[in-house]
């Protein structure tokens, strides 16, 4: 769970619209990439302070990304230049968010959660991605490299696809689009997960191992955390495909209905997991059950099998002085088939009433 | 699970609008049929590449039908002779998409799943349908022979029934209720799996078997699958029966109204499905319990009866020099009496306490 | 289960329209019973063929009521009669349905579903009733006897209740009032059987049987076969209250609320029952957990008792030349003292640790 | 359960508008109790007949009160004198109702539950309330006494609050805010019952008794009841607050606010309730599962120190010839020395592997 | 539980607008703090009485807080000055209430929860704030100190934030937000106690102890009551946003807008926990079955290794005259040999067949 509204609470009592970052620092210096295109020109930089951006105030439409969300003072300084309201300043900053989309007439403030696989180790990392349309404009908060942009300022700079040719909404569409393609990635490796502890749970011989249930407590973790930040994905992307913004142009609306798809598709495949997982902590649990029928039924082979010939030798070991059949000379050998048949009739008779 | 996402993540960095062929190859050849009717003519062909379409621009309904969608190079030349979107190109050769209709004003595209039983083996395949009506044409796509749709074409050659007599929107009307209809065989053969996997786990002296449990966890994998298939065909269908689109004519709502009837009545089974599949699990767990109680008795009786005794045979087997029994001449008999007289007493005591 | 789907796949690949009749034949011959009624008049009749009708299309209402609907020919030539839509006349013979409402503007044609108790059998069977409410006819469909409508039959010849006095709406009306009344009786035996099964699972002495577990399991399975057809009754009725229909006069909808206000009420029930049959399986489990515990507890009780004492006269029965108390004259009656004392210091111990 | 529907279905049949008694009766004779009121003059009456209504035609509001609802004679008087639809004076009569609202534009009919607390024995009856408000006048039926009106009725003799200042509509009002305080009682009564079950459950022990689970029993069917009886409240209570019925004036509005906020208040601490009753549930066979172990634990702990000792008794009391260590002199000693360094390695042994 | 409803019964007959002060008493006397402020001035005062406040009106927004809600004579004479519904007076004291919003048109009545964590012990305390919206004041009523708006009050004081600049609205708002983000330091604190309980679970040798047992109820306690008072808040601040008061100016529906994405953020959280906690009790479960499993198998060892050689022991210490291996010189260690043979035999037969 990784404390998900852990340094939420340091904020208690200060006045909205204060820029404080909150959540893990994933990168240690801020760095500003700044891009102004339009069909025919193009222009790259990466800047320090926001006052370098004056001197790019052309044609075209201009896309500003920032990795690192920590400094607050930049942050500022950037609000003032593109006039963004305080709140979304403090939003910013704060990592700690849910998706969402707020429309503020000048400008469309969206927040998504980028999804990472930890590498080597099982376990996915969430960061905030921050996104601002204006009318000419495109400001990008991303909290860590390696950037899941990079495709797409490729596809700027060699003016592939069709992004060069269109306005600042077709780029924030191919933004959450890379976005929403990075998630399917994630949900895959998910998928794949599920499907070897399935299999391993399944397949050899109906055995359950402290590693597959650290693997299923796992698993339905990370599906907390991966509902949590793909569901209101649904809200955010359902209300720019129904135009809820004017920003958006009406050719940009079946691509963004594309990615609304995508994450229906995505929720779909969630909530598939979601019954596959709870279908194999059911495996998990009827296997426990059948080894238990099991390891028991042994037991009670083991005493079916020799408690009653033990009887028989113990009434053979008692001292009375006048026990005839102790003097027989084939008393032994038919002690022994005494026992030999007991144990054989009663194994006979269990099995007769099914009772193994 | 198949998983569901595989190779959809292959497609993440690429511009929207680029179609690549994702999913598993169910044919070699492409192989595209065409048709052109009217209530009166009718001409069939099988042609070779786009440009034999030519040849057939004519009066009435055209009917293009391709079998498998791996040829992206054919899609894309199709999508130049009839405006299809890019997006809708990119669509149609992605076979890992979720059921849905998207209103392109020109011409509907309709996303369905065709389930495709495994014939002897047990298990459900999904095959990706794709339909696009336009004013005097009707496009699908199907991702393998044998084809659902050969019952309709039948129906054009013949002019039986009302096809021949109606526009392209009739003909989609059909092909959406030869797909729907081939659920119900689907449905059929799921169903009755499930009527025997309980019927075995009722009758059978209530006992568990290793193959009814994989029967169990099959039926529960492929309850996911199919849920996934038949709940988002409620939307497409129903959007369609309400007049959604305008290439539908009022006469033929009544119809889509019939097929999302269908659809309805195949959602309340799957969910009857799905609440019966949920008491097997039941009915399994408490064989289960049932079972582990029985072994358990057994093992309590052995104990009961056996036990008892032997502290007595042990008794008469110690060899203190003062034990006066030993010497009497009803010594052994009267043991063995009091052994048999324990061992009944407690099962009798155990009886009344109705602890058997 | 019964195969809800059966016969449903046997007409994939025929087109539309085209009436076969699907589900299992209740009765052998195809009864038509006509009637004619006005406030003054009223004409009863037994017909063979459509071509009866001609002669009393007078006056008033037409009730027309069938029984049996196999006769595919019978239907057809009723279609034309009444100028009923292809559909319409396929759904009539089809008797696997979902309850429905469908508004062809001349005419309503509405199916529910009649269940039927077993008689002496538990279980319930459910029987498709088809109303077709035209202007001034009313034609209703029955797949056997005894009729549910007879008492209505009789409010008609015996001018009883409002209905001589009404329209056709008010008619069907009546009709749809005495199939959901009919369910009452069904419910009401089923909640007799659930309050049986609760009542042998908590009173007597905590414990399962086979036949209680069958039962439970039976009741499961009607539940579902219920709530498949009572639910969408609401949907029904709900529209036909709502005015949904202008063939309904307004006089009838306060009698309708009055029809939907009674699915309401089942609905409840049925979902307390549903309740009430969840926490009886709870029950059942609580029950064959307590008894596992009881049984273990016996054994455990017996191994505590027996096997220390054993543990004793065996050391006593060992054959070391010097084991000084052998040779005592209180040596045996101390031996027996000691396991006593053992035995029953343990069961005091265990009880202290409040182990039993 | 008390059979919910028991008498239901005896109506089957009967023209719709029949008055016919259903449910328990739970008082001997129709007590029927009159009012007139308004700020300034009060009058109060018991009759015997509807005809000495006519009497009491005056100014102001009358309410009259019905205690017993079984005379069907008296039900139908009223009803003509009043100008009630058939179908009401059919409810009035039959307390198997669900609570309802129903406008007939001249006066208003409210159905509600009234929860009676069993008095010592644990355990609710839901008895039924019938109101009917006019422009000028309120009916009001109850199913026995004590009135649960009795303090409204003190408050308009004694020109308490605000009843005698305002309408019928406030009248009403007042009776629905009595019955719901009184579900207040019930809901705080079960609560404490819940509460006390709970902690029976964790503190003493973590034993279950029959007991206790007879009262989990019960509650769980106490809350089916509840559930039924509380929920559709919430329905009839809001359409009045949102202005639903032009008999309530503005003025009213405010104060059926009220009510209904009590309302949802209810069914929060009832769904709360569930929740609670849920996990008590699990704290129960959490308790049985403990149980178990310990159980088992106790004879893992007998067979691992008695078992092996045992067997080494027994080896020494084999009677080979040549056994060296019975001539021991320290055989005895070291043999017993033996069992007990036996019996104790196992437990350090298990201990060590954490198996106690 | 803390008796949600006890003390709610007690009024139940009382007329409707009747102040009683209903819940636990939390504060000795009531304190009443007044403020008067503009972005030019500000005055701050402690009065005693009602009376006193004549003095302050002036300019600007008016802030009465009291502190204490049990003075009901206080809250009349306050109710009158302010001119407040006799049931908004009835609810300030009733501190057994959901959150909810009521617009009377001249002010706007709030009630929220505030959540108090019980500081050393855990478990949660919930408080009710009573806050009252005019066009130039704002009441708020608290039950006990330390204030929660002491914060807000500073930045009052000295001119911090935007509080002087804006209307009784943004003040509202303020308040609004300190009671939310001190939900999430409650939220954060109840997120650790999870998260230590977890890894305590899964950690510590998947051992189950009776204080995480009780951890766990006591989370499951407390998820109930915070589902309770978190819940309703999002209709209250959701209302509020979307502009249903006309008290509220557009500016401020950003901040409320805000504070209301914060809720949904924090219900997000709430049912995150709520599935954690539920699966976390499946692996309390799945521990107590894992360790059943392994005591049993430690039991089935014992007998195993063990039973079957006392068999073989007991055999040679019968005392039958005629048993020639008993005479053997190598007879007693061939004996020994034979057990240790079956017992090895037996466990490696058992491990083939993989039931250890």
């Amino acid at each position: 769970m990784r404390r998900p509204i852990k340094t939420r609470s340091h904020k208690a009592g200060l006045p909205p619209g204060t820029a404080v970052h909150i959540g893990a620092r994933h990168t240690e210096a801020t760095r500003i990439r700044v891009m102004r295109y339009s069909a025919e020109a193009f222009e790259e930089r990466e800047i320090q302070s926001v006052d370098e951006l004056a001197a790019m105030r052309g044609q075209g439409v201009l896309w500003l990304h920032v990795t690192g969300v920590h400094d607050v003072e930049f942050i500022a300084r950037l609000g003032d230049a593109f006039g963004l309201h305080p709140l979304v300043r403090e939003d910013i900053a704060n990592t700690e968010q849910r998706p969402k989309l707020e429309d503020y007439g000048e400008y469309v403030y969206v927040v998504v959660k980028l999804l990472r696989d930890g590498g080597g180790a099982p376990g996915v990392r969430a960061e905030q991605i921050s996104l601002i349309l204006g009318r000419d404009f495109v400001l990008s908060f991303e909290e860590a490299e390696p950037s899941v942009f990079e495709a797409i300022r490729d596809r700027v700079r060699q003016a592939r696809g069709f992004v060069r040719a269109e306005g600042a909404d077709y780029l924030v569409y191919s933004l959450l689009d890379a976005v929403v393609d990075n998630y399917f990635i994630v949900l895959e490796r998910f998928g794949e997960r599920i499907e070897a502890l399935q299999e391993e749970l399944i397949a050899r011989g109906r055995r359950n191992s402290h590693r597959a249930e650290l693997a299923l407590h796992g698993l339905r973790r990370e599906m907390v955390l991966l509902r949590r930040n793909v569901w209101p994905l649904r809200e955010v992307i359902g209300t720019l495909e129904r135009g809820g913004s004017a920003l958006f142009q009406r050719e940009t609306w079946v691509y963004l209905r594309d990615v609304y798809d995508h994450v229906i598709h995505m929720i779909d495949t969630l909530e598939s997991f979601h019954e596959i997982l709870t279908y194999t902590l059911d495996i998990y649990l009827l296997n426990a059950t059948n080894r238990l029928n099991e390891i028991i039924k042994v037991l009670t082979v083991i005493a079916t099998l020799f408690i009653p010939p033990t009887l028989i030798a113990s009434i053979y070991g008692m001292n009375f002085r006048y026990m005839p059949e102790l003097a027989w000379i084939w008393g032994y050998p038919l002690a022994l088939v005494l026992m030999l048949v007991v144990a054989i009739g009663m194994l006979i008779f269990f099995r007769r009433k099914r009772w193994f």
